[in-house]
C-alpha cells in the first residue's frame, strides 16, 4: 500500500538522486574546464552550483516535513535520517566540483595542469563522474551490491591520488611550487568527492543489510 | 517543566559539546606535534580519535532514539535536526585534527614546517582551538551573539590561510615542492576545521533567531 509517508519519501529520494546526478555532472564539466582550460565551462559549473545548494535546502525541508507530519518509526525513521545524511554528502560533492572549477578559472587562460598529470586528472574525473552517477542510481535502487561497488571504484581513485603525489614529489618535477600547490588541492578535491560517494554507498548497504561494508 | 524529551536533549547536547571540546583538544595537540615534531603527541591524537568517532555513533543513536521515542515537533524537532548536523561537523573537526597529526608523524623526526611558516601555523592552531572551544560552549549556552563571533574568528583564519599561500608561492621559497605540498594540505585542514565550527555557530544563530548570519 502506498502511503503519504512513502510518497513523501519518494519525493525526498528523487531530490537526493538529482543532487547526486548534478554533482556528477558538475564534476564532469569541472574536469573538462581543467583539462582544456575552458573558461566558459568553469563559469557554468560555478553558476549552476546554486541548483545543488537550492536542492539541498529543499531536501532538508522535505526531510524535516516528513518527520514532523508523518512521525515515522523504526526502519522508516532510519531511512529519513540516512537520506538527510546523504543530502549533506551530495552537497559536498557539488561544492568540491565547484572548487575544481574555480581553480580552472583562476589559471585561465593557462591550464592549471602540466602535461605529466593530465592523464591522472582525466582518469580521476571519469571515476568521479562514475561515482556521482552510481550514487544517483543507488539512492533510488537501494541495491546493496551496486552500492558496495562504489567502494571498489574509490580504491582506484585512492591509487591514482597516491601515484599523482609521487609525480609531484619526484625530483624530476620541473613545474615549480605554484603548480604543485594547485595539483595538491585538486587531488584532494577529487579524493574527497569520491569519499562522499562512498559514504552514500555505505549508508545504502547498511540500511539494506544492517551491516556496514568493510572500510 | 523538565520532560523526558528535555533530559534526552540535554544528554545529546552534552555529547555534542564533548565532541567539539575533544576536537579542539585534538587540534591543539596536533598543532604541538606539528610545531615541535613531537611524535608522541601525534600518536596520541591518532589514538584518541576513536573517542570522537565513538561519541559520534553514540550521539547519532541518541538523536535517533529521541526522535523515535519522543516524536518532537516544531522547534524541538528542528533542534534535534540541528544537533544531528552539528555532530557531523564536530566529527569532521576531529578528523581534520587527525590528518594534521598524521602529517606530523609522517615527517618525523623532521619537522614538516620550514621556519618561515611556523608562526602561521602557531596562530592558525590557536584560532582553531579557540573555535573548537567556542563551538563547545555555544552548543550548550545557545547564545546567538557568542555563536555569531565564531564567524569573525574564521575571517582571521581565512586571512592567515591566504597569506600562507603567498609565502609558499613566493619566488623566494627555497624549501621545494614536498614541503609546499604538506603546507597546502595542512592549510586546507585548518581552514576546513574553522569552516565546520562556523557551520555549528550559524546553526545556533539560526535556531535562536530564525535568521542565518551573513556568510
Amino acid at each position: 500500500m502506498r502511503t503519504a509517508f512513502h510518497a513523501q519519501l519518494d519525493s525526498l529520494t528523487e531530490m537526493l538522486s538529482n543532487m547526486c546526478g548534478l554533482a556528477g555532472l558538475a564534476m564532469d564539466r569541472a574536469t573538462q574546464a581543467l583539462l582544456y582550460a575552458d573558461l566558459a565551462m568553469a563559469e557554468r559549473v560555478i553558476t549552476d552550483h546554486d541548483q545543488v545548494a537550492s536542492l539541498q535546502t529543499q531536501a532538508e525541508e522535505a526531510a524535516f516535513a516528513l518527520l514532523a507530519l508523518q512521525a515515522p518509526v523504526a526502519g522508516d525513521l532510519r531511512r529519513v535520517f540516512g537520506s538527510f545524511q546523504n543530502v549533506a554528502d551530495a552537497e559536498r560533492m557539488g561544492a568540491l566540483a565547484l572548487h575544481v572549477a574555480k581553480i580552472a578559472r583562476r589559471r585561465h587562460p593557462h591550464r592549471a595542469l602540466p602535461d605529466e598529470v593530465i592523464d591522472y586528472f582525466a582518469e580521476m574525473g571519469l571515476i568521479a563522474v562514475d561515482l556521482g552517477n552510481n550514487a544517483r542510481d543507488v539512492v533510488t535502487s537501494r541495491d546493496p551490491e551496486q552500492a558496495a561497488r562504489i567502494s571498489e571504484k574509490d580504491d582506484a581513485m585512492d591509487e591514482l591520488h597516491k601515484r599523482l603525489f609521487g609525480v609531484v614529489m619526484d625530483e624530476e618535477w620541473t613545474h615549480g611550487v605554484a603548480a604543485a600547490v594547485d595539483i595538491t588541492l585538486l587531488g584532494r578535491f577529487y579524493e574527497r568527492f569520491a569519499d562522499h560517494a562512498v559514504e552514500i554507498g555505505r549508508r545504502i548497504v547498511f540500511e539494506a543489510t544492517g551491516a556496514a561494508p568493510e572500510a
